[in-house]
């Protein structure tokens, strides 16, 4: 069974995807054609939406779903109309919450994933820059501005991590590699050991570490199993001595693991 | 007026939290404590979250809002019977999809932002690495894999969204700095011209610039007013010269940057 799924949104429609893609998860064994509409801000935008929308019900002999996020009741109404299930986030939500707060919403267009706060934006930027020049030990200098330091073996999943943590909360997070050298010595290399409440570590299955190494180095000792065994063996061994937190990333999306570092070193988030 | 906001989830809370964060941006003059609870899986984190929201309720005098993403029916009961308003997504919206698509909804936690999906996550770290490889021009090979090159002056905002491109939607995106050098020739430079169909070009406001390049390297002639109005004035030039679509990136967020970016160029997301 195959369906086509719409985000429909005055703004990105990063909210309308996110609130789709969450539900249509819960459903198997449907394929879904999605496609994504941001910036519907006028009439002429929202009559492209029902043609597609229109085209997409005559080519699957079915009518499409549509998630959307506008706020402009004329625009709203236009997409409203057509022949499809149209599941709207404002239109059910909006208004339970002005009873609640007793205040009218403004309606105003393109508010989130606005962050025209050019504080909120600096942060996120600073973050970026932050999580560039401290990946992989580039630098250890400013570990003091750091909010969390990444370690674990080469290829663990700490670079996207940083770079997530940035962009998505603005966290300054450094990362430092755990180098075979680092492991025989069995304990913090020295650029750490200040900052022990401060660093969360990563651990990886060793055969998926195998596979992750081996699209950069085929068929080298970095790649090999018995490398990968033994650094994961033994970084889990000092993780365990220094008493870090630690976490398994075999599996797990690089959004999870954020989320679980913030729960653990108890990080708030630095913009919303 | 202040009121605490929840965010609850049976995952990482992502989507609760966009969810929420768009609808509290249509409410002026009402300030949000927010906090997010994560992974509340089982009927012991359920209950430290009602003790949290009945905690909440004690200190504000008045009940919060909490927006949740729950699946699990007792769980879910568990906060609903919280003095809050509950304001929960999948139980308006999963029945309606039901409906529609004659099947019942798995009701599996942690679905959203699984991406344990390998190839999906494959797509995200490779596009990560190509942007890192890529940055501020440092290499223009393999520029026949990326699916959109940036150009733009230093510092109006190639590097955030070349990152959040990779990281949200699994494009490999390179940026290119133009330089001084650059823009005195006017013509594009020589490792872009067989990539033209796939450019996109920023631009800023010049003040704005300053202000940037002040943060990096105050009293220099590269933040000085007037290097920034001639470098956004001839890099428009050359824009124009060359036909490539721009985009003023002056108080727009990264995300609708990105947003624009794929509708101007045509480019469908690499991964959902």
């Amino acid at each position: 069974m195959k369906r086509t799924v719409f985000y429909v949104s005055d703004g990105t429609a990063i909210t309308s995807e996110t609130f789709g893609h969450t539900l249509l998860t819960q459903f198997d064994g449907v394929v879904f054609e999605q496609e994504t509409i941001p910036f519907v801000t006028d009439k002429e935008a929202a009559q492209r939406v029902v043609e597609a929308v229109r085209q997409a019900a005559e080519r699957d002999g079915q009518r499409p779903i549509v998630f959307s996020t506008l706020l402009d009741p004329e625009i709203q109404a236009m997409v409203a109309a057509c022949d499809a299930l149209i599941l709207d986030m404002f239109s059910v939500f909006i208004q339970p919450l002005e009873i609640e707060l007793q205040t009218k919403s403004n309606h105003t267009m393109g508010r989130s994933h606005g962050l025209t706060d050019r504080g909120a934006h600096k942060v996120r930027i600073d973050a970026v820059n932050f999580a560039l020049r401290h990946d992989d030990g580039a630098s250890t200098e400013h570990y003091d501005d750091a909010d969390v330091i990444l370690v674990g073996v080469s290829r663990c999943g700490k670079t996207p991590t940083c770079l997530y943590l940035a962009l998505q909360f603005g966290i300054r997070a450094a990362n430092y590699p755990l180098t075979p050298e680092d492991l025989e010595v069995m304990r913090l290399p020295v650029p750490l050991r200040r900052y022990q409440d401060r660093l969360f570590a990563l651990s990886i299955d060793p055969e998926r570490l195998q596979q992750l190494r081996s699209e950069r180095r085929p068929d080298s000792p970095y790649s090999s199993l018995s490398t990968c065994r033994n650094e994961v063996r033994d970084a889990e061994a000092l993780y365990r001595i220094e008493k870090l937190n630690f976490l398994d990333t075999t599996g797990v999306s690089i959004e999870e693991i954020a989320s679980r570092l913030l729960q653990t070193v108890g990080l708030d988030r630095r913009m919303f």
